[in-house]
C-alpha cells in the first residue's frame, strides 16, 4: 500500500459527557474530527501510511489538532497554519428516540478560506497511491472546491485511486455553486463510489427507491455516467432508535452484488464518523481483500465506530479481523 | 394560555455519575427538582409561563436553587427565604435488575415548615390560568397542607383549571392527619386528575384492577365522587428492569376512552421525574391540542424524559412534536 | 435604583481546567461572559435590576447562554436570536511568569452582525436609570458601533447616567472605521469616565504619564475635551507575576482626588473579567455611596473577582461590605 | 457462619471512564480487586465475618489498597508489607461488539514474591470455618503455590470447608510447574467445586461438552478421581456481545441436578469480577439456604455485579433476595 | 497508649472543586468529617488505636460514612444506626481575601437525636486510655450534652485522661441549657485542656487579652478553678488572608510556659478541620514525647492539615517527625 | 540545528488531581514522562527535531505511550515493543512543608530489560548531531547501561555533541556495577555537563561546598579529569516550601564564569521534571546564543515548567523568550 491522501477541514468538536445537554453541566469534553480526516485517522490505526492536508488557525488550538492528528502517526507536514480561527462543532449526544444534535460554527474557519496556492499538490501527492474526496469539502467555499479540484484532477493523472464519498448536505452549500455540477464535476475524477441510493439519485436525478434490485440498476446507470468509476459500494443502517442500530453493506463491482449481513448494534456509544468508518475500512479492505471480504471488513469497521466516543474510529486491524472471525461476543482479551 | 402556577417543595439532589454507589466515588453530581416544580420546569422548556412558589433555605444553597429555577425562565419571585435549610435527596442509580434507591433527607425542611401566611396566593394567582398540585406536598406537614389548601381555593374560586396528581406516598405522612381525607378534601378544588388505579383506589376505597375496562369504570366512580373532576389521565409503565422500560397512556374524558401505543424506551437514561413529565406533557398539551392528541404529547415527552438525567424534563417542544410526527428513530439533528 | 441597562456580546469561554492547556486534557469547562455583560451580571448580584441587550445563535448553545444569564436574575427578554454561531474564545490560565493566553472566535458572530433595527431602544431604556457602554462593542462591527451610538443617543435624550469603559484593543478593529472618531462620537454621551491613563492619552493624543498628578491634569483636559464627563476613574494594578497582583483605584470627580490602599491578591484564581468587576462595583457603589466609598467598593470588588474562576464576578453584596469593614483575612463563616 | 478466609493477590485495577481508551483521555479511575479478595468483600457486604490475607508494597499504593479493604469491614490485620510494588492491571471497557481488554503489570508484584514464611496460618485460621481458593495464586509464582497449600493442608485437618475455582489462565503459569498437577494437588483438600466443564476438563484430560447430560456425568467422575469433594457448581454464560449477557447457575451436589432460570443482563455496565460474585453468592448461600437455593442467590449475586464498577460486587444482602422474591424489574426504592 | 475514645457527630461534607460556588458548577465532592471524628482519624492515622462512638442513618448514606471511617482503621462497631438523615454540611471554599462560608444541615440529625440508652459505656471505654470531646457535641441537643456526661463521668471513674477542646459556638446552642453551666460541667470532669483565651474567658467570665503575659495568668486561675484540669495547650493562628495563615502553639503545663515558632502556611489548600488536627497531634504526642516537643508535634501536625482536601488531617507521622527534624523545604520523596 | 538523540525509559506517571492523595479519591490522571524523554520533548517544543529510543510494552499502554510523544511531533520510530510492561510511578503531589511523594514500578519493565541488539545505533544517530544522556539509564539495568555505552561511543565518533546529566540516585543502581565506575566512563564520551557539586563530588571523589569559587574550582578539576568536557552547567533550587522554589543558573566555560539572577517562583504547579526542562533549555540555548544567554534561557525554560502539570515542559520558544525579554509579569496576551 502506498500513502493515501485525505484532503478537508479538522473540526473541533465540544459536547458534555454521557447524554447531557449544555445547559445541565459546564464540564464538556473535545475531540477533533472532519469526515476526511476521520477516514484518513482510521486507516492508520490499521497501520497505513496516511497525509492528511488541511489549514488549521494559527494559535494553541490549531497546535493542539495538530497534536491530536499527529498522535495516530498521521503525516500532518502539509497542514498550513491561518489567520481565522479553527471551525468549531457543538454536540449534544441523544439516546432512545431523542435524536443528537449538531450546532456548527465552521463558515469563515480556517479551512474554509484555503485557495489551491495553499497546497503543493505535486509534494503532496508524490508518494501517494489513494485519495479520497467527501461531498463536504466541495460545500464550503469556492476556494475548497477549486483547492480539492486540482489535487483530484493531479492524483488522476498519476494514475491514483479516487475514492468519492459525496454526501450532499445542502445547509452548507452556501456560496455561488450549483452543487449537484460541482460534484459532477468532482466525480469524473473518481474511481470508486462510497454512496447510497440517496447521493446517486442526487447526481443523476433519478428517484430509485432502496432495494437491492434498484441499487444495482442505480450503480449501473451511475457506471455508465461516470465511466471512471468502476465499483460502488454502500451502507445500510437501520435505526430502531438512537441507541440501536443494526448496519450492512452491499456493492456491486460491475460484475456482482454481493450483500453483507446485519451487524446488530444493541448500545451505541457514539453514531458521528461511523460513515467515515466505513469508507476508511472499505479503502483499506479494498486494497488487502477482495471486493466481498472488503464490505465485510468495512462493515465491520463501522459497527466498531459506534462504541467509541468522538468522530475518528480508535478500532485496531485486530478488532476488525476478531469479527470478521465470526468473535461477535465481546469475549474479554487478556 | 395564562400563567400555570406550581407550588411545592424545592429539593437538591446529589448522586454519583453514572450507576455508581456513593461508596464507590466521592465525586457526585447535584441538580435540584421536586414533583411540582419538575412540572413547572418542564412547561416553561415548551414555551409555557410559570411561576413555582415554595420556600427554600437562606444561604448560599438556596440561592443556587432559585438561580437553577431562573435558568429555565420560571418566575421564581414568591419563593420565600428560610432559616431551615433546603430538602436535599440522596439517589443511587441502578441498572438492569438493581433498582434505584433514595435516601431523604426533608422532614424539617425550609418548605416542611411553610403556614399559609407565607403566601399572598391573590398575589401569587393573579395571571394565573392552570394550577398543579400533587400529593407530595399535602403530606409533608400541617402547613404545607394548609397553605396548598388556600391556594386551591382561591384558584377555583377564580375559575382556574386545577389539575391533580394525588400520589399517595405513606412513609411521607408523618404529621397528624388522616391522608385519604386529606386527598378528598383537596380534590373537592380539582378538574383534572393525573393518576391511575392505585391512587383511584386510595381515594374511593374501591379495588379495581388494572385493564381498560376497570380503568374506565374506575374512573366514572372517581368523576360521580368529585363532581368538579371533568377528566382521568393515567400512564402505564412497563418495566423490563430498571434499564428498559415501555411507557403509553389513556385517558376517559367523560366521553370516550382512549389508549396510545407503547413507546419502547430501550435505555433508559433517568426515571427520576418521569411521572411529573407526563403531567407537564399533558397540562401543556391539554391547552394546544384534543385530548387523545394531549396523551399523546403527554407520553412523548414522559418517554424523552427518560433520555435526560436529572428531575427535570429538558425536553423542547421541538423534540416531542417531532416524535408525534412519526420519527422516533434518532436522526441526528443537524 | 432604576434599571442598569448593558449591551454587548455574549461569548462562550472554553477553558481546561486549573493551568492545563488544551494539550494536556480534553476536559475542558465553559462559561459566558462578555465585557458588558460581566458588569450587568455584577451589578444583578449586588441586587440591582439589569437588563442586558444581545444577539445570540438561535441553537441550544445561545439557549444555553440566554439560561446562563437568566440564572442571574439578569433581564434578557431583548437578547434576538440570529442565524449566526455565538461568539467563543478559548482560554489557557497560567501561572507565576506564565501568562494567560486568549484565542477569538468572534469574527461573523451573532451579535457581530446586529444592526439598528435590532433593537428597540425605547422599549429597551423604558426603566433604565444607567446604561453602561465598552470600547469593544464598537471595535466589532459597523452594526454593533451604530446600535450603541442609538441606544446612548437616546439614554441621554432620557438624562439617564452614561458610564463609559473605552478601552481600546487595536486588534479588534477590522471593519472601516478609525478608532479614535469613535469613541469620541461615543463619550460626547458619556458622563462618567471609568479608564486609566492609556484610554486618555488615547482619546485626547497626549502623554500623559502614570503619576497621581498627571492622572489629575489628565482628567481635567479630559472633561475639558467632554464637557458631559463629570468624573473620571481609575484602576491600577501591580503584578508581580500571572498568580500575584496587587489592586487600587483613584479618582477624580471635579473637586478632588482619592486613591485607596492597594489590596494584595496574593493567590490570583482568575484575572479575567477583574476590570468589568470594578465598572460594576462602581456603577453600583456611586448609586449608594459617596464618590471615595464608591471606588474602596469598586476596588475591593474588583480584588475579590480574582478568587473567582469565569468571567463574571459572583461577589455578594455581603461579601464586599465585609472587606470594607476592615475584615480582610478571610475568616470562615458559618 | 464462622470466619471465611481468603488468600490472593490484591490488584489496582486503572481505567478510563465510561468506554474510553487510554488513549482518549487522561483521565482514569482505579479501583482494587483480585479473584479472591472480589470474593472475600462480596461475601463482607452480605454481612459476612472475612479475613483476607495478601502481601502489598509497603508505600502509599499499598496502604491505599488496604484501606480499601478496610473500607468492605475485611480483616487486613494479616496482610504483610513488601519491598516490592502492588500489581497493576489497566483496563478498557469494550461494548457492544467490542471486547474489554487488559493489560497486566503483576509479575515480580509485591504477592507473587510470598514465601510460606510470610503467613502464620495457625494464626490465620484460627476463627475460620470456609476457606476459598482460585486457580490463580497457584499460577504466580512457586512461593504463592506452597504458601496457598501450607493453608489448604491445614484448613482440611481443621476440618474447614474448602472452596476451590481452579480456573486455568495459561498465560500466567510461568515458574516451573506443570499447572495440572499443581490444581490436581489443591482439589485433594477441596471440598466445593465451583467450575464448569472447561475446569472439569482440564484436570481430569476428558472432552465433556457442555451439556447438561455431560455436566453431570463429569461431576460424578470428578467426585470420583477427588473424593473430597462434595459438590459442584457452574455457571453458564451467554453472551450476545460485550453489553448484553445472560446468567445462569446449575449444580450436581452427588444426589441431584438442578438448574436455575436465565438472567437477562440486558445492560451491562461491567463484566469484572461477576464469575468471583458467583462464587461469594455461593459460598454464603451454602451457609444459609438448601443447595438450589444457593445457585439462585448465587446467580441474582452474580447478575447484580454487572450493574457495578469495579471488581467488587458492591450488592447487598436485600438486593439479591429482593430479585429471588421475583422482583427484577428494578423499581425505584425510597 | 491504649485506645483512644472519641464521641460526636458525622457530617457528609459537600463542596465544589477548587474555589468554585455551587452557583458555577454542578460537580462537587463529599467527604466526611466532625470535630471529634477528624481528633480521632488523625490519631489513627498517627499509628494509634481509636474507637470512635456516633449515631448514623440508617441507609446508603449512613453505611457511606461508616466505611470511610473504617478506611482509616478507625473501630467503629459502636456506631449506632437511627431513622434520622445524617448531619450534612455545604462548603464554599474561598481564596484571598473570600471566606470560606458553610451552611449546615445538622438539626435533627441522626446523632443530635441520640440519647443516653444508646451508648453502653462500659463496653465502650472497656480499653481506653484517653478520651477527647469538644464543645460542639453538649450543643446540638440534650440527648447528645447527657450522654457525653455519661461517657465522660465513667471516663474519669476508669482513671482515664480527658482532653477538652471546650469550643463555644453560639449558634448551634438550640435547646434549653446555658451553655456556659454545660461546659463548666463537663470541664469537671476533664484533665488536658485544649483552647485559646476565648475559650477560658467564656468559663470563667474573664476578660484577658490574647499575650502570653495573660494566657500564663488565665491558664493559672483555670487550673484553680477546675482543678482536674493539669495541663492548658493554646494554637494561635494569624491570618493574613484565607490562603496564607501562620501557625503557633503555646502552653502553660502547671510548671512551665513554652512557645513554638510560626510555621508558614503559604499557600492553604483547605483549612477545615486544622484545629481538630492539632488536638489530635497534641493527643498523640503527649503520650510519645514531653510536653514541649509534644506542642512542637501537635503545631507541624496542624500547619501539615492545611494541605489536604477535607475534614480530616492524612498526614502520617513520617511528615510530621520529617518537619520537626527541620525539613520545612518540601523536598520531594522517592 | 541537527537531529538531538535522546535514549531513556518511558514512565507512565499516575497521580490524584491538585493535592489528593490516592486514598481521597480514585479519579486519577496520568501523563508520560521519563528524565530524557522530558528533555527530548521539551526541545521538540521550542522547534527542534528530536528523535527519542526506547523501549515500551507490546499494548495498548504501549501504544498510548507511543501516542503521546508523538503528539508533540518527536519520531518514535525506533522505540521497541516488548513483553514486558511499560515502568509506571504513582505521584502524591504535596503543598507547603508537605513533600511530593513518588512510588516506582519500573524495575523488570520493557525499558530495563533493553539490550544493545535491541537499537541499531548507525540508523539511530544518521542524522544526529547532539546526543543527550543521564544517570538514570545506566542505572537501571546492565543492558540499559550497555546499550547507552554503544550509543554514546559512537556519537562520539561521528563527532556529536554530548551532554551529560549525570544524576545518582542511589536506590535505582540494583545490579552488579559500582555506579561511580559506570558514571565515569561515561563521561568519559561527554562534552557538556549539566549537573552541580553533588554530581562533581560524587565522580571526582571531591568534597566542594555550594558556592560560587568552590564552583569554579570544582568544575576546572572536573575538566581536567575529563578533558572532553568543555563547560559545566549548574541549576541552582532555593526551596522556601513544597509550593514557593527560586531558580538561578551558573556555568564555567573554561572561560568566564557567569549566573543568572534568581526567578521567583511563588506558585509551583508541578516540580517534576524542571531538572529535565533545565537541561532542554541548555540544550536548545547553547545551539542558538552565546553561553550565558544559554544559561538566561534554560532557567527561564525551567522556571516556566513549574507551572505545567506532568514531567513534559509544554513551554513554547514564545514564552521563554518573553522571559527573557524581561516581562516576568505574566500579562494576559490575547
Amino acid at each position: 500500500m502506498g500513502q493515501i491522501i485525505t484532503f478537508g477541514e479538522v473540526l473541533m468538536r465540544i459536547s458534555p459527557t454521557s447524554n447531557k445537554k449544555f445547559i445541565q453541566s459546564n464540564v464538556v469534553e473535545f475531540y477533533f474530527g472532519g469526515t476526511e480526516l476521520n477516514v484518513g485517522i482510521s486507516i492508520a490505526n490499521f497501520g497505513g501510511d496516511v497525509k492528511h492536508i488541511s489549514a488549521v488557525s494559527d494559535d494553541f488550538i490549531g497546535e493542539t489538532a495538530i497534536s491530536y492528528i499527529r498522535k495516530f502517526g498521521v503525516d500532518t507536514s502539509l497542514i498550513s497554519l491561518s489567520k481565522r480561527p479553527l471551525g468549531v462543532y457543538f454536540l449534544e449526544v441523544g439516546a432512545v428516540m431523542r435524536p443528537s444534535t449538531i450546532s456548527y460554527n465552521r463558515s469563515h474557519s480556517a479551512f474554509s478560506e484555503i485557495v489551491p496556492e495553499k497546497v503543493n499538490w505535486e509534494n503532496a501527492l508524490e508518494s501517494g497511491s489513494w485519495m479520497h474526496w467527501t461531498g463536504i469539502t466541495p460545500a464550503l467555499s469556492k476556494g475548497a472546491f477549486d483547492t480539492l479540484k486540482a489535487g483530484l484532477k493531479l492524483a488522476r493523472e498519476k494514475g491514483m485511486t479516487v475514492s468519492a464519498d459525496p454526501t450532499y448536505r445542502s445547509g452548507l452549500w452556501n456560496y455561488d455553486q450549483d452543487p449537484k455540477e460541482a460534484l459532477i464535476e468532482l466525480l469524473n475524477y473518481s474511481t470508486i463510489f462510497i454512496g447510497g441510493i440517496n447521493e446517486i439519485n442526487e447526481v443523476l436525478g433519478t428517484s430509485f427507491g432502496y432495494s437491492n434490485d434498484d441499487f444495482i440498476e442505480a450503480s449501473k446507470q451511475l457506471m455508465k455516467a461516470f465511466p471512471s468509476i468502476e465499483k460502488v459500494f454502500d451502507k445500510i443502517r437501520t435505526s430502531l432508535n438512537s441507541s440501536w442500530h443494526k448496519i450492512r453493506a452491499r456493492m456491486w463491482n460491475g460484475i456482482e452484488f454481493k450483500e453483507t449481513e446485519d451487524l446488530d448494534i444493541t448500545h451505541v456509544v457514539d453514531r458521528i464518523g461511523t460513515g467515515d468508518a466505513f469508507a476508511a475500512g472499505l479503502i483499506y479492505g479494498l486494497q488487502q481483500y477482495d471486493d466481498y471480504k472488503a464490505i465485510e471488513f468495512a462493515s465491520a469497521a463501522c459497527a466498531l465506530k459506534h462504541t467509541y466516543e468522538g468522530d475518528v474510529n480508535l478500532t485496531t486491524l485486530k478488532e476488525v479481523t476478531n469479527i470478521l472471525g465470526g468473535n461477535t461476543t465481546g469475549r474479554l482479551m487478556r
